[in-house]
């Protein structure tokens, strides 16, 4: 696996079932949403500002996409929080190495500031990518278990990467008709 | 890493959060329950006959060990479901190769009879179980995130084992106190 074809399998619509285990407390939070992942093109101009602000060569990319994402929690019960976000995502692959490199994020998961991570594929063809935050680390598992089915694992860390303080664990289902976002 | 040290980590009291997807019908359920891992000796009788079940030599095992399990199910939300159980497990590593091997058990996963799987490990140390049933097949991963934290996906998947119905996420921890079960 390299992060170019795992790319590829990406995109399209994917109907997320996401649960989240805040383990000091033993509670769960339930999310049930819609997933966009869209290839973008290398000169895209916000793909050449994400690079400029890390001062890393545009040419290095490969593979540059957009994930957006519309979803419901059920954390307040009485109030349906609606989640909605998009980032721009921007994998710089090792030139010595195919199956590892770094992915700049123009919005992060854990803190919603521009973040850079490292990423690897592991043997089985897991991408395993690893974020370190200002007061956090996140970790990241992704795999396919068939071409329209994927899973990801999501840590949480505590800042010296000792600690887990959230795991989640969400199944993407491919939708084949993504007029139907439910 | 390799069986016998996997078992060695596992063992002792867990306090377990366990998230299900149903992914046909992108239902829920939450488990919270307690996991007790024990060693068990190479001639205890019950290892014994469940490797006679299989026509496998004795000799051959490595670190079997009892798993328990209690723990409450959110499925019947009128009436929670006790889930209690317990079943034997015992490694028969691969002569050729200390990262794979089978796993016998006295009762499955997916289906309650004695099983057989199939083990390995992936280079990052995760521990990956594959087990064919008459009318299913599962697919479990675990690993630790820390030497108190492990976590595990498991896949029931269809007959064939390309489609899943039901894919769940665990989040275990290890008690300390484990006179304290919850």
């Amino acid at each position: 696996m390299d992060i170019a074809k795992f790319v590829q399998l990406s995109l399209g619509c994917w109907r997320s079932q996401r649960s989240a285990h805040h383990l000091a407390f033993r509670h769960f939070e339930e999310v049930i949403s819609t997933i966009e992942i869209e290839a973008l093109a290398h000169e895209n101009t916000e793909v050449i500002d994400l690079c400029k602000t890390h001062n890393i060569d545009p040419q290095l990319t490969s593979s540059p996409f957009k994930m957006s994402w519309s979803g419901e929690s059920d954390w307040d019960e009485d109030e349906d929080e609606l989640l909605e976000g998009s980032t721009i995502l921007v994998p710089i692959p090792d030139p010595e190495s195919s199956t590892k490199g770094r992915l700049l994020r123009g919005r992060g998961y854990a803190e919603t500031i521009p973040s850079i991570g490292e990423y690897y594929f592991s043997d089985d063809g897991t991408f395993i990518l690893i974020t370190q935050y200002d007061r956090a680390a996140a970790e990241e598992k992704i795999w396919f278990a068939t071409p329209n089915l994927r899973f990801r694992v999501s840590l949480i860390k505590t800042n010296d990467g000792k600690g887990v303080t959230t795991a989640s664990f969400s199944s993407e289902i491919r939708s084949l008709n993504p007029n139907i976002k439910n």
